[in-house]
């Protein structure tokens, strides 16, 4: 119900039960209409969230409804970092049909369904989709906009850096440790089995840069050439780009080590901190985490 | 030594040993200029490999030299998948002058040096390469289009494939095996460490699909969907459109698995055959493969 339609009917019911709608203050109305409110659509949803982010709605943006509609009544909610089939299972499993979903859910970065052909593959997505009536938000651009950035500070949270983190900055200053101490540190916290890296594992590191994702070997070999972290620390690199930068740079003397954490895995805490932050916002609606998980095994 | 330069100097000669140079064939010229020549150019040596490329020279291509000038003269040959700080180094111990590097040596596509500012790396590395009086010449657009293509041919060459290989095809059909001795098999032929995989290691394969590099997941994609190989073997992907998909066929029933070798290591031996190819046609220098080699640990 839109917000002007739950308006009248709560002034009708007001009206209906002797009060005067007109000697209630503003503030009184929206009490009484988030307390009598039981139902959100998709859209609902979305703008309660836009009026949290910034600059938002932004002109151009990857943050589009990739499935359903925005007009749907919403059961349940699931974030996560991909909108993969087994996450959409489980999410109609928990009688949610809103997934919330940080990266695309067609493989390619604007969801265009005709990337290649005839993709089988994202037809029979669709049909899955369509059986379980899942809407599909994505979540990024608009996430990484808050402030803090959303993925950056669930990441920092898990991590258990929160004591070190300085509003708006990549960079965070720690007591010193190896960098097999840091690899250790992040495996466990964010449960990742096996990762990438390019150092010693026994150099010391304290002045650690974090750029969870895929940011691009732009905006990484940028970031080094910058601030000098001891180590970087990202979720996916181009080999070409970044690795080969990070591994000329240690051969000419240069300190900063490279930790590759797997892109899923390196976001997936931003989109757990979500569940905290968008629950309250909403009653009635059970928000839940379920993470998309790394889809790699290594031999 | 340019060819009409050549060309008088032999015909000078030929005259003072008495002999008519009008007397002899365009043949018999070039088998004289070819045994007297004892000198390269790098240009000379580009324009050697040019003619067995067809369609040679492209009008736009990233096969640029990117140090030194076509006008050295050559004293050595090195081929290798990036001209690493250390393989410059190995280069030039070897009394080599030229490298030939498949991919960028300033870390981005185009080798734009103004990629990232003030990329201080880059310029360690551009004064290195000058003080060995370095030349590199990327080789990738064109060896990939020599037929067969130079990369892929030494792949399958190194993997032992080479009975199965169709000229121009990426497929291949092979005796059945499971994924696991497949994985097995790539690793220690290609020696390779540790690679990242999805499916079963005990599904068979007998139809395999080989895309050495980072061909870009539209690329990677649209291979699948054509031809739904058992497994797809590339060099690396990006995680968000290939990994994904992969992942989402498999939950549907699909049985396409995904093995990742690694950008470097997946190329490197058709660097490798690059020296038996290009070793023939050339008299007095010296060609020497240096392998890069995989960037990274695991841990």
């Amino acid at each position: 119900m839109p917000l002007h339609n739950r308006r009248t009917f709560i002034n009708a019911a007001l009206k209906a039960a002797g009060a005067s709608a007109l000697s209630l203050s503003a503030m009184q109305l929206t009490f009484a209409a988030n307390h009598l409110k039981k139902t959100y659509t998709v859209d609902d949803v979305i703008q309660l969230i836009l009026k949290e982010i910034p600059g938002a709605p932004f002109k151009q943006t990857v943050d589009t409804i990739k499935s359903g509609s925005g007009s749907q009544q919403v059961t349940g909610i699931v974030t996560t970092m991909f909108a993969t089939v087994p996450v959409i299972k489980q999410a109609a499993s928990l009688n949610a049909n809103f997934i919330i979903a940080h990266e695309p859910t067609f493989y390619n970065h604007t969801d265009d369904t005709n990337w290649v052909q005839p993709n089988e593959v994202l037809q029979q997505k669709l049909a899955l989709l369509k059986e379980h009536n899942m809407a599909v938000w994505r979540f990024h651009d608009y996430w990484h906009s808050h402030r803090p950035d959303g993925i950056f500070f669930g990441v920092i949270k898990q991590a258990g850096w929160e004591k070190y983190y300085k509003e708006g900055e990549r960079m965070l200053k720690i007591p010193s440790v190896s960098l097999k101490e840091i690899i250790t540190q992040l495996k466990q916290k964010l449960g990742i089995s096996t990762l990438r890296f390019i150092g010693d594992i026994n150099q010391s590191c304290e002045n650690i840069g974090l750029m969870p994702g895929a940011a691009g070997g732009q905006a990484q070999v940028s970031f080094i050439e910058k601030y000098k972290p001891d180590v970087l620390i990202v979720g996916e690199v181009h080999e070409w780009e970044t690795a080969e930068y990070v591994r000329d740079a240690r051969a000419q003397g240069a300190k900063t080590a490279l930790i590759v954490l797997g892109h899923s895995v390196s976001e997936e805490p931003g989109m757990e901190w979500l569940v905290e932050w968008l629950q309250p916002k909403l009653q009635g609606i059970k928000v839940t985490h379920i993470a998309s998980g790394n889809p790699f095994t290594w031999m």
